[in-house]
């Protein structure tokens, strides 16, 4: 990469043919150069079955490369048209209650159904076909947002042969699903369905092993589309586009088999907090195939899809979209490059918004585009980071089913818990799977791991001298969600040198008041591990109430290295004092230590810092720099203003 | 009219037929002269298919006639019997999730249904003709309070010939619609459905069309079963019960097509403020076909649909059923003369309630009773109104779709927040139609105009010399739920010497401090337009905080008129100001400014003051009055305790 | 009995044949002596329609024999196997919106479903066969926690015939379901179905009847099973598992065909008040067959159930096995012997944890089984209690259907309001069925009476000299929910001395404020009735507001007896004082008036003290005693800490 990509969806069937010419030349003036052609346009493509209609998708493809815009190219199987429904009802997705879904919407398909994924590859294989050779076309855009669950008679004949491959026999699955319980015994494979509704709890193993067979039907669609895709143009890479921290895709697994990670994030401009998810989101995009990724999708100003959607504030925007390149976007692109006049996502701001031209949005877009030529240095530069967060999507899954000591349990909130101080502190991390390889990193923070399939990783991990930090509820049940016996979290008893007999989960109101000698006082709230240590250091303690002297974090030192348990969910300020010192401990620094709502983060040889706050910061910034946005001069400090950003190369030594 | 007609339902069928002689003797020592007969008979006339049995209901007619007592004599349609939906599946409605609702309540049909047409239609018949020239009939009243809605299939084939009327071809229906959004192109006419549950948003103008096309269906209904009645009586008139601002049907289209305009409403016991809301359904009411009103339907005391459903307190009822008079009713009836023993509504309360005659209800009842005769002289008076506040349905369906800035938008409180404060100044208003005829009004109020079809009446309107005061999110869009483009309201700009930029939703605690040189300070809150004035004088802005200094209040001189735009919710304190200043100017007034809580209205020459407080109030009247109500004399002022009401007719002049 | 049951649902089929012999010497170890098997066992025992597996539980039952282990044996009809779901889908229910549940979880079967009668029936036949004559069978426990309900058109057609049987004709049934309302009449019986999703309110009498048919319908399982069970094992008694206060079936009837009454009863630890509804169901499962009850599940430790689910703090499972003995239970059993490690209820805390025996809660499992040995002395011994609370199901069906005054209304907050005083003042009752024999009693107190069949038994007993307190909402009803007419509450206005015109459901933020010349003042909420004395003696009155003077408690000399009338909800406070006085007038005490949070009950001759609070307490128990706990010597008084627990014995008179 020599350049940033900037641009966005493109959705030219949505208007006369005459605006093209000037949407072309407005994504000059806006320095646009690669847009995302065609996520919607199955119906306008294929307007009855078996029929193709390229010749305006050609038109518009033209258009752009005379234009100088790349095109980033889809497959628009996301949304089939309403004939697919009407002719085969049973590529209909059916959900949880048993109700079939309608046409009328989009992402109306069954991922099991063999007549969609026939109609879905004949078009993308005409498609390939078509524009493989097209001077303008940089990158296959698969599908759009995948997400899709059915419960069907058809997905439940894909989930035996899927549970056939991953148990084996019946038997095995009986086991696994500890059907011995409430005499769910199945007899044979007929017997065994998607998880439906029911007159109570279903089986938590079957739902498990149902959140794993709809991601990976979903791969199977992904990975069917690419390999026609990769048959004709095998120079030319696929992506699907991410939503951050989504559940029903195990985006470790589909990173795998996809060239490059795209994202779509929407932060809420309610939400004066938000950039903290953000990062998160960012640097978890980063780490998936750990390199650089592609914003695909963010909102010039408001959203459509909240209960309020206020539009961004003046600078939000340029804050946000240096936000995602300084944590490794290669790309800043946006869903969409006009606003529609009509139809569900109206309201959905665009790159030209309903105001036209003459508008606060379309200036800042025009602005944008000129930051992002000046931030062309850092293309496909790295982010460094040595400290790992750790997030396994089947433990996700695991988590969250019901039945729990806690139904408020959230594993985005843990991860929260534990990143933003890290955040505050300036230590950027990276995320990584509990399998992967850790020896990269000088701490892991594994804020919850429920699920654990094989703890030998972490653990050895920490004996060859690295420091893991664990977060409670871990450890707790093993691939098909038994329990580990003899104490939790029995896979890092050893590791962590403590037992938790029971987990007390507090009411809304519960606060607990807790004390350590090195970090001083602090409350904790939510939940608190009924536990005794075994062989780890006492680091704070429950004072009063029902729960006095119990211990809530402790530090275990196992071989070489060091693990901290955190037992509780202590106060955000008390999480910072305790990760500054992890840090410190562990070598994981150096933490910069921001002033508040302030990021920094380096890319490359790029120091970035954003003022995400509405008041005027001053930041330092030891040596001397020249911000890439302004060519201006910074020694030891630079001052932001609202949403200001600054992006700090080293100065070249001066003669002298 | 030379009397007001006082009555109520009238369901003997639920009764042994010895209790029917007494209720006709209670019934005149209450006053009533009126009652309606036949509402949920339709099991009873029919008991099996084709069968009729109307022995019962000749001897009722016969009784009540004897008796002195006329007969608004119902079409049962409403309540099909069980053996419709017994025999013919299809007749039942299904629901948006694509359940088949059951029989064992009330309102069991689909609309569109030939089968329950084709019962409903053949009982309408032979009813008519049996009882077309009985004495006692006044009125007929055609099925009750209409509102039914369907999904399934034969509904469907319905909505694809309305949908074929309207737009002619499939090519002029997927531009309407929008569909080249997300790959919804129509390929032929048998794709197209009903919104029904599907995995996201539904096409907005799909709802939009299938809100018309509901309200079409049932408008059929009732001309179906008009035209046979006019047929068979044609000097008889015919109403349908309407419910105040109810979405489902467009009262305006069914005003057209009925004889006279009839009312249920049910204010809250529990609500102080009530009386405002009956006062704006009231005024809709008489505006509905400009002239006098039934109020077919109100509860002697308790409801029992509510949460919470505690009875009338002592007094209310009267000052309830003088102010339907006062603002154009020329009926005051209830739900129902008796308190059922069983089935659903039992706690609904009666004319007699279950504790019989000897009750504090059945005295207020009869007290009410000689109330109604003393108000004779008002019987089909007109009620003065310089003001008419604008209300279009299609522009309310359109206005409460999601994915929308706001999803706490809602259309009656928006009418409320400019109906209060011309109602506490005691200016009394009618209800227009956006493209009626507003030449005789001196100031039209639209506090929200979303869907604008034709801008041109409002505008001709304020060129013309009148007065226009618009709230916010008016002239979005068109017809289609398309964005007029350019900067909202588009339609409306020039009128309004304005442009909004974007618009910005308020969380549920922002406050916005405001600030007018005329008017004085302010908060508001939920909203305000992004906007500039572009030409227009801004009387208030926005002070402080992010949106300092947007103007949120502009005056637009536009032709020979004035235009308001109102940008944001204000306090009502300020709204009274502001509307209070907009009356005098426009000359729409006087405004009585009456005490808090009193509600002041002319018709005819006679001045109905009514106290909804419970304190005691002294209002001033000027010039020399008799109370119609007591035969007092009243001379520059009238006092009214709790629920005090007087009705002031201009004293004749004294000799001397 | 000599002895007490201790033990709890063994479920070996969940783990290794090798863990069961630790089993039975863990169970001894702790003192169990009988576990129930067999609960969840008919996919183990039948894995294939028609097959029998017997050989696993023929080890396991001759196991627990050779341990010295009885065994209660469980008919494990409540959770068929999938394949009877998937081979005969008509057996799995259909609920009230039509949607047919899947089998996955438990309890999915349709009770009118004749082909889950005959694989039940065929399976317990086998059942009782082969292990009727087994040494360790003591009780046969039939399928679980009765509760099922189905709507779907096999239920439909049982539901006619019980229909036929009830009313005779359809016209009586169309008398009886009131159907002349909203034209309802059915014509002939197939018209005739269960409440189904309807578009309004449902017909309340159809919805009672529903109600009723359900409990049948299960008693019917219930006595099939029961009957197959006599005829083979005719000295082996019969129970089901009851649930406390559960609307579903009527247990007095269900108890009147069962040989003991059984319990599952789960308080909530992070409630510091559950003691006291403990206390309650414990004394309804006394009152249903008038003896001894056995307590068949309990949590050792945490549910899995609610949305937070704590441990039990130290010591409270032992104060709440002992509390359940004081108040007649002659077994203490536990849900579950082993935590599962696997399916939907692994979260459930076990009698052995996950922890393993080195635990807290297994510790405490061991010291309750040395207890309940000391406590042998009153297995079988009564409770005496001169005060009966009056519980009918088909009233309580009836009172909280919905479109009534106050869809708030709770009738176990009712009996609550009425029942914790009396807990408080240490006054031991019973419960009573309004039909049943009172005539044992000096007091009876009825929170709630809505429906009423026959007032004959309660007006005799006040009559012949016994003392009534009856709350409101009372007497409203006949059996098919039709309205006694002529003021509230008809059937027991002479009774009462009054007359209710109108019922006042209040505000959630409402309080009345009320005086008593005799009981001083008082707050009252959620309701009042309108209502003035008739002959009673006015005990209370509100005070100012807008129901100054209205009577809200009444006293009523009637024949020999006294009547009194609660017409509000009074604040706690003044409902002790009120409930003290009305026991010591009627001669019901003597009350012991422990301190707050002490309960103090005597079964045989063993006064029982239970300290359910966190501070120490002294409570005077005057006389000598010995504790059969500790065998120490109490005189005049015990000092109690946390979840303390006295079981005081009269010590032997000692020589001197």
């Amino acid at each position: 990469m020599t350049h940033l990509r900037y641009g966005g969806d493109y959705n030219p069937e949505q208007w006369p043919e005459e605006v093209w010419a000037e949407d072309v030349e407005l994504m000059r003036r806006a320095g646009v150069n690669t847009v995302t052609v065609g996520v919607f346009s199955w119906a306008r493509i294929e307007p009855r079955p078996g029929e193709r209609d390229f010749g305006w998708l050609d038109r518009v493809l033209d258009l752009l490369h005379a234009g100088g815009i790349d095109v980033f190219l889809a497959t628009p199987t996301a949304s089939p048209p309403p004939w697919l429904g009407h002719r085969f009802p049973e590529t209909l997705p059916v959900d949880f209650d048993g109700h079939r879904l309608s046409y009328g919407s989009r992402n109306q398909f069954c991922p099991s159904s063999p007549v969609y994924r026939e109609h879905a590859l004949s078009l993308v294989t005409d498609l390939a076909e078509r524009y493989g050779g097209h001077p303008a076309l940089k990158l296959w855009h698969v599908g759009n947002e995948l997400g899709q669950v059915c419960h069907c008679d058809v997905t439940a004949e894909h989930f035996r042969r899927w549970l056939r491959d991953r148990h084996g026999s019946l038997d095995a699955l009986n086991d696994a699903w500890s059907t011995a319980f409430w005499s769910q015994r199945y007899g044979e494979w007929a017997e065994v369905i998607p998880p439906r509704r029911a007159p109570y709890l279903i089986n938590p193993a079957q739902r498990l092993d149902f959140a794993r067979f709809c991601s990976d039907a979903l791969l199977e669609c992904f990975v069917a589309e690419r390999d026609v895709l990769r048959r004709v143009t095998p120079d030319v890479p696929a992506t699907t586009n991410f939503m951050g921290l989504q559940q029903p895709m195990d985006y470790w697994e589909l990173a795998r088999h996809e060239d490059v990670v795209s994202h779509d994030w929407y932060p809420d401009p309610a939400d004066p907090t938000s950039h903290v998810m953000s990062a998160l989101s960012f640097d978890l995009m980063r780490s998936l195939k750990r390199g650089p990724w592609l914003l695909m999708e963010q909102a010039a100003s408001a959203v459509n899809w909240r209960r309020r959607n206020p539009p961004k504030p003046a600078g939000q925007l340029r804050a946000q979209s240096v936000q995602a390149v300084a944590r490794g976007a290669d790309a800043v692109c946006f869903f969409q490059w006009r606003a529609s006049r009509g139809g569900a996502e109206k309201y959905h701001s665009g790159m030209v918004p309903h105001a036209g031209t003459d508008s606060r949005v379309f200036r800042e877009v025009v602005a944008l585009g000129a930051d992002l030529r000046a931030l062309a240095p850092v293309a496909g530069a790295p982010v460094p980071a040595s400290v790992a967060v750790v997030l396994d999507w089947e433990s996700w899954w695991a988590a969250q089913l019901d039945a729990h000591p806690s139904g408020d349990f959230d594993l985005v909130t843990r991860l929260r818990d534990f990143y933003e101080p890290l955040f505050d502190l300036g230590v950027t991390v990276d995320f990584a799977h509990p399998s992967g390889d850790l020896s990269g990193y000088r701490l892991v923070v594994a804020p919850n791991l429920y699920l654990v399939r094989d703890a030998e990783p972490l653990v050895s991990y920490a004996a060859g001298g690295g420091t893991v930090v664990m977060g409670f509820f871990s450890g707790v049940v093993d691939e098909h969600d038994r329990v580990h016996l003899g104490g939790y979290p029995a896979p890092f008893r050893e590791l962590l040198g403590l037992r938790v007999e029971e987990m007390v989960p507090l009411g809304p109101d519960e606060v607990l008041t807790c004390a350590s000698a090195s970090l001083g006082e602090f409350t904790a709230d939510f939940w608190y591990d009924d536990l005794r240590a075994e062989g780890a250091e006492v680091v704070a303690t429950v004072v009063g109430s029902g729960a006095d002297g119990v211990p809530v974090v402790l530090r275990n030192r196992y071989g070489a290295g060091t693990a901290w348990y955190v037992g509780t969910r202590p106060s955000p300020d008390f999480m910072r004092r305790l990760m500054d010192r992890v840090v410190a401990e562990a070598g994981a620094g150096p933490a910069s230590r921001p002033p508040r709502g302030v990021e920094v983060v380096r890319r490359g040889d790029v120091l970035f810092v954003v003022n995400h706050g509405t008041s005027e910061v001053r930041v330092d910034v030891p040596g001397d720099h020249v911000d890439l946005l302004t060519g201006a001069s910074v020694t030891g400090s630079v001052a932001l203003g609202e949403f200001g950003v600054a992006a700090l190369a080293p100065a070249l030594p001066s003669g002298g």
